[in-house]
């Protein structure tokens, strides 16, 4: 037999079906499976945009006919290839593992995004990967940066208990390991590529993520010169193996052949069978949520007092909220944590602008011009930013308030992402929209004691979402997981995915 | 970098969870998340057994918590990797690619099976891979061995009559490639392995069986010490990849590089855009159902005319009918066919008792013990095979009528295969029940001309069902894909699959 056991698809054929035909040849079946759902344009979309229907209109039979054949083919490759997630419309889904599974939402051809930016942030990886080993590394930078917030914000303050704790009986960790997510956006102001934030407990989508890129990378193979797009340009992803290959090494420092690792889906307190424990990674824990009782911090803070290594510590947790974000952003505060000059200078050019509400002049600014702020609350877990006119009334309440309520927030300078059209798929339907892009880079660090084995930029994560909606990560509203197509261009995005402008219409906006 | 483009498990890191824990330790969510459906004894199984729950009891709370735990790891690994079927109970799946999907129903445990009957099946798949061919070059013996049957049977009556004309304008086909599947059940009655029939067009499960072996190695691999089985027994099983390595090598035979492999799932005239098909590979057209009109008729013939692989070609189709496989069992029959005396043995060493409904003598035997038959319809399909007193009644019937309808059923001796005790999953529910198995062995063939390219037994597929099924494929009624775990026993079966007979509770069985 010639086979190998490694199922590459290098060495499978390739079944092609018959091109899409004309309608009067295609079958019953087939003509009833093509449920292609349109959105119009979103009401909440800025004026002087060309309306995505003229846009759409510029297909051409054949195109629109070829986009449905690469609809199936993509979702029949996600079923195939576990690029799934529980579809909520099926009530056992998220409880039973293995039921009521659906295709990811995915944009059907990645986001073209320019060569340079992307050298730029995967650079940044592993200067982010030592920054938050060194800043978690001074216990009293962080609970005094943290000290206002503790006041306002419940959770914060426990995490902080956690880390007080720590302190007090001076708890050393000499095996150290991050996995970490910093996500990106492209402003199209200043034509920078500036942070959203740094995650660095529960970095999500490592898996579905590099499966994205597959699927794109074997869509362009097929389709990719029809669309005149080169499937080499999308970046390889191997987020998953990365984060799995650190877990092992990590596992491999704690040197123990007998230990486990312990991936915590939910902090609870539970026999493990007197199993010594090398590695403790949290999928979970980031979220208020996930501590409904006190149970739940009894068992945090025993694993913390535990001598495994922890994905993250309560340190590296800590150097991952919004306020130390804001804080490192502040004058001559990165030169207290490294050293080289070069490192400091990538960082700071990727950082937005971030302001604490002490800051009365930033506030001043921003009830004044609101569309160019965005009102962060300190707390994990997205959906709560606050923008445009309601940043604005926020602002004016608390000023009045003038109590500690002001340390919940944190003002981060508004950033303009260009917009472009997009195929999107979603339970098998699938639509144009304006969509914009966050790219997220995954990091990995790992050291024992000085001994720095692990300092790597990790993969990627691109999540687009239609540009209508503020807010919102891929399991919640409309948004879609996606990977990156390099191009040469020095400006952020372009208009179309597919080059399509014969007819003149451009789908380019500003937010 | 350090990671290979190639996921590989080896590589991979596990991550345990925390082994189960008393029920006061469980948290909400998991103890609502398994919801275990037991099955008791099924009304139809027969009397003189263990039922079920006896057998059940054995298990200790432990067992029956690390069962639990294996099939939550068991339908994890099914969605990750593609285990994964369309789900009845969602309206959309089946026609809407990617959506409603659910874990394929499988064993958690891999069958027992003889080494010595595996090795057998597996000499055996070459030698049948041969047969074929040879067969279906003889046009005249085929036309007359289905002479009667055509009389009764409109579908191979249409299969017919393209091989007739196929005949009358001396269509040889030089490429020949041959994707089998030959079934098999262990007798207990005679020790010996069985063929149930041979599959020429189709053959279903290349993909999922290849994953249900990788299921069943991967859980091995974590529990195999506990349960005391070895995961090295399970063989490996890359039928999907081979049957794909097959297809690509006809493909290059076929010798032109814009040519493309046509995968048929329902034959239609379709316009291909003038593209050269190499290759046309049938997933549909084995069931009258795929032809709901002439013109899917006129499409089959259309591609039979081709200069286009085809796979099957309507000779090889034909040969897998079950008329054709009883003919082949008459005295003397193979040897028209093969030269080589040690094949012919074993071939006929696997060939259970066939008789067309001509042989008087047999009838009235069946009728006397209809228990010791099937009477299976020509028909491919699965569902209507007639056994005990339906049998009985039939067979006295068609005597009666002493028409051409006698040739619509040949007989087959029954085969009594011993059931074992088998967890099964399905739907995310977990329940054990008496199960027999059904071993398929994948067969590739390719020649071009007198050269012989392919030849090899190609992974298998092990189909396990509730015993009190007479009939059912994987898809229909309660069967699952399970694997192999092979073991040194020259017996068939053994009672159960975790040895757990501490009580003396056996629950061997005979059908």
């Amino acid at each position: 037999m010639s086979s190998s056991p490694c199922v590459s698809h290098h060495h499978q054929v390739r079944l092609r079906l018959p091109a899409p035909a004309a309608a009067s040849f295609a079958p019953p079946a087939l003509r009833g499976r093509r449920r292609v759902a349109r959105a119009t344009m979103s009401a909440e979309a800025p004026l002087g945009v060309a309306p995505a229907a003229a846009a759409e209109g510029a297909r051409t039979p054949a195109q629109q006919a070829l986009l449905a054949e690469m609809v199936e083919e993509a979702a029949v490759w996600c079923a195939v290839n576990g690029l799934v997630v529980g579809d909520r419309a099926n009530q056992r889904s998220g409880t039973v593992p293995g039921v009521g599974l659906v295709h990811a939402p995915f944009s059907l051809l990645p986001a073209r995004f320019p060569a340079s930016f992307w050298k730029q942030a995967c650079e940044l990886a592993p200067i982010f990967n030592e920054l938050v080993d060194r800043v978690s590394l001074d216990g009293e930078f962080l609970q005094a940066a943290l000290s206002r917030t503790k006041q306002v914000d419940e959770f914060t303050a426990k995490l902080l208990e956690i880390h007080e704790k720590m302190m007090a009986i001076n708890k050393k960790e000499d095996i150290r390991l991050g996995l970490h997510r910093s996500d990106y956006m492209l402003d199209s102001e200043t034509n920078s590529l500036l942070q959203i934030e740094l995650n660095t407990i529960s970095s999500s989508f490592p898996g579905l993520g590099s499966l994205v890129s597959e699927l794109h990378r074997t869509l362009l193979n097929q389709y990719g010169k029809v669309l005149g797009l080169d499937p080499k340009r999308i970046p390889q992803n191997w987020a998953a193996t990365q984060f799995a290959e650190a877990l092992g090494k990590a596992w491999a420092e704690y040197n123990n052949d007998s230990a486990v690792v312990l991936m915590v889906v939910q902090p609870e307190e539970r026999n493990i069978d007197g199993r010594t424990v090398a590695v403790v990674y949290f999928r979970a824990g980031y979220a208020p949520t996930d501590y409904p009782s006190e149970a739940e911090w009894r068992a945090r803070l025993l694993m913390e007092q535990s001598s495994a290594v922890k994905c993250p510590s309560i340190s590296y947790h800590l150097v991952g909220t919004k306020k130390i974000q804001q804080e490192l952003a502040k004058p001559n505060v990165l030169e207290r944590f490294l050293d080289n000059k070069e490192d400091i200078a990538k960082l700071r050019k990727s950082f937005a602008g971030l302001w604490s509400l002490d800051n009365e002049e930033i506030v001043k600014s921003a009830i004044e011009k609101p569309d160019l702020f965005v009102l962060k609350p300190q707390r994990e877990g997205g959906g709560n930013n606050i923008y445009g006119q309601d940043l604005r009334d926020t602002l004016i309440k608390l000023q009045k308030e003038q109590g500690e309520s002001l340390a919940a927030y944190i003002l981060m300078q508004r950033i303009f992402p260009k917009a472009s059209l997009t195929p999107l798929v979603r339970g098998g339907d699938w639509f144009e929209d304006l969509t914009i892009s966050e790219l997220g880079i995954y990091g990995a660090y790992l050291r024992n004691k000085d001994k720095v084995i692990l300092n790597n930029q990790s993969g990627y994560l691109m999540r687009t979402k239609v540009s209508s909606s503020n807010e919102g990560g891929v399991a919640a509203g409309f948004a879609v997981l996606d990977s990156v197509l390099l191009t040469d261009e020095g400006k952020v995005w372009i208009a179309y995915r597919i080059t399509d402008n014969d007819n003149g219409a451009d789908g380019t906006v500003m937010l």
